[in-house]
């Protein structure tokens, strides 16, 4: 009996990974461009950072995580995200104390045990920035230009960013309750899921897709910003109206999380039929000190990269190609087959992709090899060739061929690259 | 009190990070001249593929597996090493089923549960690569060649490669015993490892570092190689020999696990002191039955990345550095600063390395924070600049200041790119 992959993973193979590198590689140049720098934490942590960072009645700590005790009885959990952990090295590095703000970048997987589905795995993984310490609005601006120009980058159509400010913590204490009172009068006729909400979260059942009709009238978080919510708010709208990136405010729209504090915003594009969320961020004033670190402000996203590439693909865009084979080289009979291995090292030291049999296979199922490998040209070599000091060399786009002196063969591809 | 990362684990932080990424970019260059494709496989995978892959009764798999049940309870752990995981994806994808050998490599984070100590960690990190479907000897040279050259383009200084053959099981069950018989008369004279392994691994016991002087005279693996074994031992030789590539037979290498055959080899460097082995393969033409595949030959390697930082290090080799800052914009005033959000939008969109501040700071400080950045320029724009619809840019080397219109900015920066 063979063995599986656990159920909700995926293998990337060749083929499939040309696309995930696609988009790591569009991540990194466009972060380097923005001056932000990779960051990289363990694939696991201390239980109570997510607890304390995520939070402890959250779905993802109450539910999701994969949470063990390692050989030295301490709860260690996979990351369900990238937030914490890097919020947790910049405390324990010091990295606050630098002078200037800490613009950081990070890819890789993250783990929540959840029902499978199309986009959704258990081991997923997410490109993220976070900037850590400065309120200044044109970060707000800066980080959600970054998500919207990396979208547009990979050649994502028709992304539309949906932005809200959600206020202070006391601001948001000041709408709950007039959010209640507004629900409380049919407050048993919403859903399950909202009724479980009312006490717990509110903010979050305007969201609701089931009872969205019941909403029409409801206060609005915007309307009972105070001051310097309303000042924040107004600047990072400006200065996404002076980078020309397209929004809409969504005054609904909230990130289910306490931290979040002043700007939310979520990326959308039409996916599979309804329009999806591909990923989403906000401004967490309160995250760094409720780690246990000094208190300072931060901003960042997070995107899923399973779903932006099930996105790409509805969409039909085509993404680059990998590189096609330079070289194969054949050869015949023992002396030629080693003199082979010697050019295929010399050509692939000098920069070139160079390709042989590994099989025995007849010239003929070589070719087609080739072909299959698009190969740009065939090196034949063959015993009398060998003796001669030379080697056959045929373009494959116009089937020409010629004779190169073995003492030439690697410069004269090398021309040809 | 704050949350430490866990024991065993770091932080890769921005200063560090770039070397990683260094020896990942040179890695997968490398890969595509030799046409090796990547794969990534999950991060943890069921418990039962490393007691097979890995053995049921080695070290790694007894003592140092981050095992856990997942929430619906099967036994699963992060993987401690590449090649079971790649194995298992190429049986259960059928990969097998290709016409041509799959070559594939990985990079990518293990888990062992080991007394951390320099270059060691609980999380580590490997690159690696897969060579599968042929038992073509030149694929044992290109494996190696590869590895060797990996080490060379990233600076590597004195890396040698030892090499042996370790036969088939046949070959190795022979030798067992004469070489029990040769150790029998002083086996309670050896070290406590060394009387562990007498019944279960008399092989390793050749590599202990106590005992090496009683070993003189010992009968060797290589004289009971079979004829199969030799020719194929003979060919990888002359191949490595074609390709330059110095090597050294050690005939007491083994590599501990009972799948591999043929060809075993390690790369070794002066490392901090002693010569450190800093990666190491062989072939392993039992490895895809074992985990309940077709019966599929393969050769690989796995190098560890922590141990070559450290040895990259203590020679004193140097990297490349990261790129720096083209621009730092300065905006005095907020109309100016509303301007500079805009410009840095464009020169980003544009390829250029912009930053701007997000501290409110003053000039002066600015002007420490761009040197420290290394940029080139320094834009300056005032009110009265901005209405005259103009800016300063001031060259960072020589001092030189000029005007420059706004609309031209980005035009002139990406000129002097």
């Amino acid at each position: 009996m063979s063995i599986q992959k656990p159920k909700g993973t995926q293998d990337i193979l060749p083929g499939a990974v040309e696309k995930w590198q696609f988009l790591e590689n569009t991540a990194r140049e466009l972060c380097t461009r923005y001056r932000y720098r990779e960051i990289r934490t363990p694939v696991f942590e201390n239980t109570e950072l997510f607890s304390r960072g995520v939070g402890e009645t959250t779905d993802i700590v109450e539910k999701e995580m994969y949470t063990f005790f390692d050989k030295g009885d301490r709860s260690m959990s996979l990351r369900p995200e990238g937030t914490a952990g890097i919020v947790r090295a910049y405390v324990e590095n010091k990295i606050y104390g630098e002078p200037d703000v800490s613009k950081l970048f990070y890819t890789g997987p993250m783990f929540r045990y959840e029902q499978p589905q199309a986009g959704r795995y258990r081991q997923f993984h997410q490109f993220g920035v976070e900037a850590l310490g400065s309120e200044d609005p044109s970060l707000d601006a800066e980080v959600i230009a970054l998500g919207y120009t990396f979208y547009k980058e990979i050649g994502l159509k028709d992304v539309t960013v949906e932005i809200n400010s959600v206020g202070t913590p006391e601001v948001r204490a000041n709408y709950k309750q007039r959010l209640q009172d507004f629900l409380a009068p049919f407050k048993d006729e919403l859903c399950k899921d909202c009724q479980s909400r009312y006490e717990r979260n509110p903010l979050r059942i305007l969201d609701c897709k089931v009872d969205q009709k019941r909403f029409d009238g409801a206060p609005e978080l915007l309307d009972d910003l105070d001051e310097a919510c309303r000042t924040h708010f107004e600047a990072v709208k400006r200065h996404l109206d002076a980078m020309e990136i397209p929004y809409r405010i969504n005054p609904r729209l909230v990130r289910g999380l306490d931290y979040y504090t002043h700007t939310a915003f979520e990326y959308k594009a039409a996916g599979i039929g309804a329009i999806d969320t591909i990923g989403g961020g906000g401004r967490y004033n309160g995250l760094v000190s409720q780690i246990g670190g000094q208190d300072q402000p931060g901003v960042g996203f997070g995107l899923g990269l399973e779903r932006i590439l099930l996105v790409l693909e509805s969409q039909g865009v085509e993404l680059p190609k990998p590189p096609v084979l330079d070289v194969h080289l054949i050869g015949l009979g023992e002396a030629a087959e080693n003199e082979i291995v010697k050019q295929l090292y010399r050509l692939r030291s000098e920069g070139i992709l160079a390709e042989k049999d590994y099989q025995s296979r007849k010239m003929k199922t070589q070719m087609k090899a080739a072909d299959r490998a698009e190969a740009r040209f065939v090196a034949i070599l063959g015993d009398d060739e060998l003796e001669r000091g030379e080697i056959t060399l045929k373009a494959m786009a116009t089937g020409e061929q010629e004779t190169v002196a073995l003492a030439d063969f690697v410069g004269v591809l090398k021309a040809r690259k």
